[in-house]
């Protein structure tokens, strides 16, 4: 299947090498390819450099974020929070009939503070939109021709993309939305990755919690100590 | 041990049930004790009235706030959110030095819907405070004297007092707060209810990520068909 995957960070990296590695034709957007692979730098988070990445995951194809939303049957939203809306509403034509996943956190980057995430516990990032609204709601006002699905943001996306690394794989996947089709290809594809506890937690205004659920998360990961990997299971 | 029961909800009436038949003297304060006892209607929750419950749990003694404040040598606040402060403020002097726990949810109660809880899915409440503030945080600073622990919030209270009825109890408390004896009490209080996996989040600010969960925990209840008890595991 050809999927398009929008961002180039950590998160998308994970998914573009596991699709990959799952025989889709997998196609990456970044607003400007060439100043994506010309950067030689980590970005803020310590992130590698794209361009040498790629060279490490050969077969993987960069477009602008309109080219890759075109070539892509199935979309995942890897860019950032903050600039989703106006890049997403861009490729609006291209992502018209399309299931978008979108996996973002809206966290507050406040360019005081070095380093954006929460320290033990010196600052704690905000979120926005936040409790009232959702990015991903946000998302599907923008493009109400696309179905927006929020699924992946409740665990790291190196475990989204290979559930079993954690305690066998027996923990929760989240989804919501409110195209039944696209949370069935939504489904689909967690599958694929391995994924067997998956819970519909109904249309998309669920995607509230969803992102507001990234505070325990911070919290859950410092008190287990960083770079700890856990998963969220819920037990019925 | 002397363990006072602030509020008389559905949920403090879980823990003075529990605690009475764990062997503890458990005393209950409620804002006006008169008039508690002379209500025969059901609260907005749809809970029948303390004073008829109260008769099928012998012993227990209906206080004032302050008055069960004084005599608790560990206080649990039920209280609802938006009183919570004023309230908790004014047993301040008998609420020095001791630990208090704190499991509220404070959820916007909108006097012009009938019925203050999310339905799937016309109404989602708010939060306030939300995302930079918790309750707990606020209770914290209100009352610097008092050991401020928040616990039990991402659970239904029934669960909390018996965690044993859900998965066998293998699921997870969370707990957070500034002070390691308040703590190292809650941790012991949670284990008499049967907690074996009791996760220290930290400082009080992870409050904001335990009280936005409430979000989360709506949505999984609707998603499993409301009244499905459930809990949530750290799996790690």
């Amino acid at each position: 299947m050809k999927i398009a995957v929008l961002g180039t960070g950590g998160g998308a990296r994970a998914h573009i090498a596991r699709l990959g590695g799952l025989g889709h034709e997998v196609h990456v957007g970044t607003r400007d390819p060439r100043a994506t692979l010309a950067r030689t730098e980590p970005d803020m988070m310590g992130t590698p450099p794209f361009g040498s990445w790629l060279a490490d995951h050969p077969g993987i194809e960069l477009h602008t974020f309109t080219e890759a939303a075109e070539r892509g049957e199935l979309v995942i939203n890897g860019i950032d929070s903050h600039n989703a809306v106006a890049a997403l509403s861009a490729a609006a034509e291209q992502l018209a009939g399309k299931t978008l996943i979108d996996y973002a956190v809206p966290f507050v980057y406040n360019p005081d503070i070095a380093h954006p995430w929460p320290t033990p516990w010196g600052v704690m990032p905000t979120l926005d939109p936040c409790d009232s609204d959702s990015l991903a709601e946000q998302i599907q006002r923008a493009l109400p021709d696309t179905k927006v699905v929020k699924a992946f943001v409740t665990q790291e996306q190196d475990t989204v993309v290979d559930p079993k690394a954690i305690g066998g794989g027996e923990h929760t996947m989240f989804i919501a939305g409110e195209h039944a089709d696209a949370k069935r290809q939504t489904t689909d594809l967690l599958k694929a990755y391995g994924w067997s506890d998956i819970l519909d937690l109904g249309p998309l205004v669920a995607a509230r919690g969803m992102e507001l659920y990234a505070h325990m998360h911070s919290a859950i990961g410092f008190a287990l100590g960083f770079g700890t990997h856990f998963g969220i299971k819920v037990v019925r």
